[in-house]
């Protein structure tokens, strides 16, 4: 806790005294997101399929203007019997796609043991949903010193979810960008429902930058566009869409994903 | 079901006939909402309180661009003890501010016994949240052949909704303008959270004019510029606001009404 | 607010202060339901379809041990295809099948123009989840004079629970009897999540009586015994379940309610 | 998934076949939990705070007709400056307070580096609500062939939850116990709320014992009781009580343990 020593003394009375003082703007590999910085678009496959699928999707990411690129190795899937993820053979894959196509990296470890790989290869690394909550994880994550992408665990409240924030900021993460996707609710039309209060509210009252992923909060390619849309002008600090060079032989989430074209024509709109 | 006679065999499997067949904008006294018209501004107060307080406040929101007036002179109150609005004088003053002014008049009826009223001074008749599943209520309504601004219960699914919408136009309501205002959640920091996510889907699925009201969706002031850049990003035919000249001393809601000053500002850049 | 006046002036600090000193038990034609009085059994079909079906009901709800016989002549349907209820000459049904076996009478009103009928033949009135909001119609309820049965909105919190039973005392009722009946959730498997935590904290630090209806609650016949043992475990004063004669030919809900032999074997085991 | 292998080939086609062919009793050295066992009772303290506390813990737990000792090493709070857990020596000072006092011992681990030393002191892992979707320590938990109890996650689905424990069985797990542990709503009154229909619902359609722990469900000592009975009556094989032998000394929860006189209370009436 030597961080807080360094803070007035008026910031300790806040629950989450790092989340209140950091910096509006973290810097992934060269890449700025947050206040003052053009929107950031992460796109990228759900998961890392193969070495030619995730290189494929990394020049559709960048085509569309996307200047990360987002895939899982490890994929945290609610069946044991799903495809779980390439693994750790994945993670090359995708950093070699990656600087082929001049994008970084951003990829998610679901276990300490995949942290010193994740840590190695990726640029940034992801908390996803299914483990916001896990803040033995969050240490851990924390403690390699790479700016972290927190997703808000899918029925977190945003108090929490800065909470989670502030465990990584104390464990030593360079950087924390906050990612609302959706949260669970009663409506079963759409997957989760995209909370962009939360997103105006973290606007309004705190530092850290804000994404929105539309592609899970809605759970099906045609709202995206609309969605997406709608985050900037709330003032989002980018978004991350998931796409894939052929959605109908995606592994997992290919209903959700955008297909090339409608990609490319969303990411000339908001970010060409 | 007359009415139903004349559609076309294979929409009566639908549900929701009358709503699939519905047209895409619906008049009010002129006002166009829907596809292909301008957004459409409706700014108004919580409460219908005195015959000068309307005054202002329609003389405000015509300043600010809005087309139509919102306000109650019933209010449908949690407690029996709070402010339960200024009754039938209220609807006079209130269509009288809004003659003066230029607006067209929309308000809400509780019960059978004020819809009379309502339907002979209004120009659209506002079903609250509340009373969206009060099916008895939405006949009635339907009935006054008036068109009809149905807001979303704050736990209604997009389905029941629909289904609201069909009983009013099977009623012989004159159109429908369906209003997302968000819907409850565990989430506490916000009132409520707008779903943005259920717009989207009625925008790309379904007929009916989709308007949006952030302030009670947000239930706080300084979210309502952001959410509004968004619901009009996301393709919404146009909002309701909750203005009021003097939001300090609002007999109900103060604290989610816009300042004149901040109202201006807004209405200026989306409609101005 | 007459009523008021009479009340210790430090109870009228509370925001529902007849509720906080209404009387520990109601009394329905005779009836009573609430603390100290046996578990009262109410049973009876979702709607009334035909003097036969509701004398066959009665019946069947007399001979489990139900005191009182539920059903509804009107019925708050979701979509205005689906059946709407016989109306008001179901009153009268119900009325004879209720007296020829020794029953007393709760039904709902779902509009003004039919709580004279209800109010004349009913022993009881009930407030149904889908209009506990639609203050202007509790206020009429109430000026009946009439006991309430007060189901507690799908979505509605504790203490706008409370405030409904307030509104209803303010006007007049002679007494309200809360119902749980499960409250939308993100949990699809069953159709409502039955809240025992609710019934549990207002047996603690209420007055009202508190009854529970596990059939709406999880929508499914299989699982009501085991919460009808649950909720008279937790205290709960009563029960309301749903039953017909030949479930499969139930022109409403026939999927959720207990079979002749189902019920007969519980309300033996709960009340015999 | 050898495991597969030896089963019937009609089960395969469902989602979790090893919880579908799963025993219905579980073994907790030798203490058994499930169909036909006497309703099992877990008692002890949120956090083991010192060896002298989780003795007086044991006592207490024991005295009250308790089988197992529950109490955490480890802690997932939501924020990083509460306390975290006293670490592995408290894992030592509750083995020694279990075989003091002839209790099983039951405690979660938050990452898989805590892991071994809970599989070999432990008799049985906890994992808890927050961990429940991270699926890469449910594996690893799983291998440790240790019987495991799998807490809810709180906004987890029925589905989801029992996919949870198919994770757990196919990596190794001797055993699942399910432990429903109130969900997350828009109730705010009680701390989350008890979801009985998916207890009924468990124990009609599928074999894994489950047992409730009431005290994180309300979150309030003075409710704990009423919805033991309840969990109990509707067929629970057991609870989880949280205790302190000092609540108001706790330092975590402890607004939510109960007294000593309430616990030895409640275990006489319960299972004494």
């Amino acid at each position: 806790m030597s961080l807080l020593e360094n803070l007035p003394a008026e910031r300790v009375t806040s629950p989450h005294p790092l989340v209140d003082t950091a910096g509006r703007v973290v810097d992934i590999s060269g890449i700025p997101i947050g206040e003052g910085a053009p929107p950031a678009l992460i796109a990228g496959p759900c998961a890392v399929e193969s070495a030619a699928q995730i290189d494929q999707a990394a020049r559709l990411a960048a085509a569309g203007g996307a200047r990360l690129l987002r895939g899982g190795a490890y994929k945290p899937r609610t069946s044991p019997y799903s495809f779980q993820g390439v693994g750790a053979r994945g993670l090359g894959w995708m950093r070699r796609a990656a600087d082929r196509h001049g994008l970084a990296m951003v990829t998610e470890a679901l276990t300490d043991k995949e942290l010193p790989a994740v840590a190695e290869l990726a640029d940034m690394i992801q908390v996803g949903s299914r483990t916001m909550h896990a803040y033995g994880l969050l240490k851990e994550i924390g403690k390699t010193g790479k700016p972290v992408l927190l997703k808000r665990g899918f029925s977190a409240t945003i108090e929490e979810w800065l909470l989670a924030a502030e465990y990584l900021l104390q464990a030593g993460a360079a950087g924390v960008v906050l990612c609302e996707r959706g949260i669970r609710t009663f409506e079963t039309q759409t997957r989760n429902t995209l909370d962009l209060c939360a997103v105006a509210h973290l606007l309004e009252h705190h530092r850290l930058p804000v994404i929105v992923d539309p592609s899970h909060a809605a759970g099906r390619p045609e709202l995206v566009a609309r969605l997406s849309r709608a985050s900037l002008a709330a003032g989002a600090h980018g978004l991350m869409i998931e796409i894939h060079p052929d959605p109908e032989r995606a592994l997992s989430d290919g209903d959700q994903a955008l297909t090339p074209e409608r990609y490319l024509a969303l990411g000339q709109e908001l970010v060409g």
